[in-house]
């Protein structure tokens, strides 16, 4: 294992380690010490002298890592037994007909909120299994805030409510507003009672403490703050995981991977190991007095503080996307002043040996991506960069 | 890049590099170069400064990682631009509802050839979409053989004919026999003109030359003969990409894979990195003369020789599973005397240092698989174990 890379000076961005800051929105960069876990176990994991990805995924070193990776995950949450964690393929984007196709039978509605591109495609793709209701919207301002709880208009008879906690895109993301103060704190849209909570989550999942409880069923792509792309991890309760809103094939049934522990075939080993060792990683952040997701969300609301005030301090050089009170942790959206700047940022900014800051062309400008796995340091060095740059060209 | 360990004297199956021979089913074995090359690139692929796990799935080196994968995989089957190559998820078990889904209206039937476990679940599955017809099964010896073309009771209207060219489980596979000799290359069932053929060629596919024009659409899972698991590769042929046989989410739909290059949404990364390298080692083992698939094919006859010249060679003591003409070159079954030798042939081949040879409960005793990328070497040290196990346990 090695340890991170010492903090770059301002002017050196690139660590010794010969790897850049990566702000990609995902795939995401992952932890060094966990890349260098990998390094190992591709060749010979635990002295097997078999590596993790040609181990049979019935075997003794496939079942440990197995078991650890849905024990370390419920750890972190202390996600309750009647829970079941599940590890899928397809992406989030599977969940789009997965969720309405296990969850709601064809003429019961289900309500979405729609605050981005992710969770405008949710709502499109379950209009395949019969009625749904587009609840509240962001649309109206290209999606740079979240709509208050007032102007969500929940129906008492809907089989859930799906949103979307952090939109990758547009920079957004849920929070508790308390007397006009972010909190920086989760915010859950507060649906009837009955009525199971459906979130993607795939952004900002454990980015800070999170009470499973509080949803019918949770997924979240792991490319982001989980692991690497090609498993989807969903948290379902268990009276959802059984539901039958109509017959489906067995191996799109969500109880078919919750009584086989996610293995009724060949699942994505790789994909799997790699999630267990975030995990582990994730978990090595608590310490005797404070659980781990505070200590991670206080490093996040740091890391992207960092930039926030850069943005913030540039005089009106750089204009947000985000309304403050819902700008995202893990996502940060900005613009220049012109599209050519915008250009020349990335270009200047790739030189200086920052990587994926392109934004998205939904808002245009720049998005840096700063999930659990980047480190403080890049968050300062680009804050820095985004200083200079702002003197420079303003 | 390491090249192989030497091949190991017959009483140290160990090579030095601290591996040992893993005959597991699947996932199965990798080159060990394609390994060194991952150790290399999750950290820094390319000298990008990012490792190839932590890339955007549409930025520069990920569109050169996947345009190559599409580009050797083309080159090693020689495969016609009215085909496309997609990479899904779900493993082949997702193929089964995916392939009557997309291709068998509801009371159109499709003809299934059952000669494994995988075959029949192929067939249970597509019952889902309607009509099916088995026709025909090796259900009856305990799938140790393969049906005879006569004995195939095609239908003129199917929407296609599915089969299995290799069954893992059972240690049979699809063989032209000519004159009552096994040719070793691939039969492919007769079906009436204008019937595609599908098949599940998961566990031999790229072991020798196939013609992919022979067959409408063909799936294998990766961790076997490609790569790791993660992935599933789907040959399909043009009409039938965007063949509607019903509606559909668009993230079940073949088409939607093939318009966008398989990544209509955060594609699998890793997996498919990983079967962009085996396909440049399959590449490789051509020659100016020769095509690579013939000299894997070659390779491959050699390796399952040294096997199944160690069953025949045992005076009885080894019992093979499969019928001499259906012997799979991809996995070897056979038994001892008794169950109980069968457990201590496992155990001992364990302290010797081979791995994953315990038998499906299907079968029972042992099954030893041996893909493209188990060494020559391992087969040999497997075989001269045999002998001294007969020897001394005779």
């Amino acid at each position: 294992m090695t340890t991170f890379a010492a903090a770059p000076s301002a002017s050196a961005t690139k660590p010794a380690s010969g790897r850049i800051f990566n702000f990609s929105a995902g795939p995401g960069c992952l932890p060094d010490e966990v890349l260098q876990q990998i390094r190992e176990d591709v060749w010979n994991i635990g002295g097997s002298g078999i590596g993790i990805l040609e181990h049979s995924h019935r075997g003794k070193v496939f079942d440990k890592v197995l078991a650890e990776a849905f024990d370390d995950f419920r750890k972190i949450s202390n996600l309750p037994k009647n829970y079941h964690v599940l590890f899928l393929t397809g992406g989030a984007t599977a969940q789009n007909y997965m969720v309405p196709a296990n969850l709601k039978p064809q003429d019961q509605t289900a309500d979405y909120i729609t605050t981005g591109y992710w969770a405008e495609k949710s709502l499109e793709q379950a209009k395949f299994y019969g009625t749904v209701s587009e609840i509240a919207t962001s649309k109206d301002k290209n999606h740079s805030y979240i709509p208050a709880e007032s102007a969500c208009k929940y129906n008492s008879n809907a089989a859930y409510v799906h949103y979307c906690s952090n939109n990758t895109i547009y920079g957004t993301e849920w929070h508790d507003v308390v007397n006009g103060q972010n909190t920086w704190n989760q915010r859950i849209p507060q649906a009837p009672a009955g009525v199971p909570i459906v979130c993607d989550m795939s952004s900002d999942i454990y980015s800070r403490p999170v009470d499973f409880t509080k949803f019918g069923l949770v997924y979240a792509g792991a490319q982001k703050n989980l692991g690497a792309a090609g498993t989807t991890v969903v948290v379902i309760r268990d009276d959802l995981a059984t539901k039958k809103a109509r017959e489906l094939p067995l191996m799109l049934q969500y109880n078919t991977f919750a009584k086989d522990e996610s293995r009724p075939n060949t699942p994505p080993v790789g994909a799997i190991y790699i999630c267990g060792l975030v995990f582990k990683w994730i978990l090595k952040h608590g310490t005797a007095n404070r659980h781990c997701l505070d200590v991670l969300q206080e490093l996040n609301i740091r890391k992207a503080g960092h930039v926030y005030a850069a943005i913030d301090g540039s005089k009106g050089f750089f204009k947000g996307h985000a309304e403050p009170n819902a700008r995202s942790m893990m996502n940060l959206t900005f613009r220049c002043p012109t599209p050519e700047l915008d250009d020349k940022f990335c270009k200047d900014a790739g030189t200086a040996g920052f990587d994926g800051l392109k934004g998205h062309r939904a808002t245009g400008g720049m998005r840096a991506s700063m999930y659990n796995a980047m480190p403080e340091a890049g968050c300062k060095a680009l804050a820095q960069f985004m200083a200079e740059f702002a003197r420079k060209n303003g």
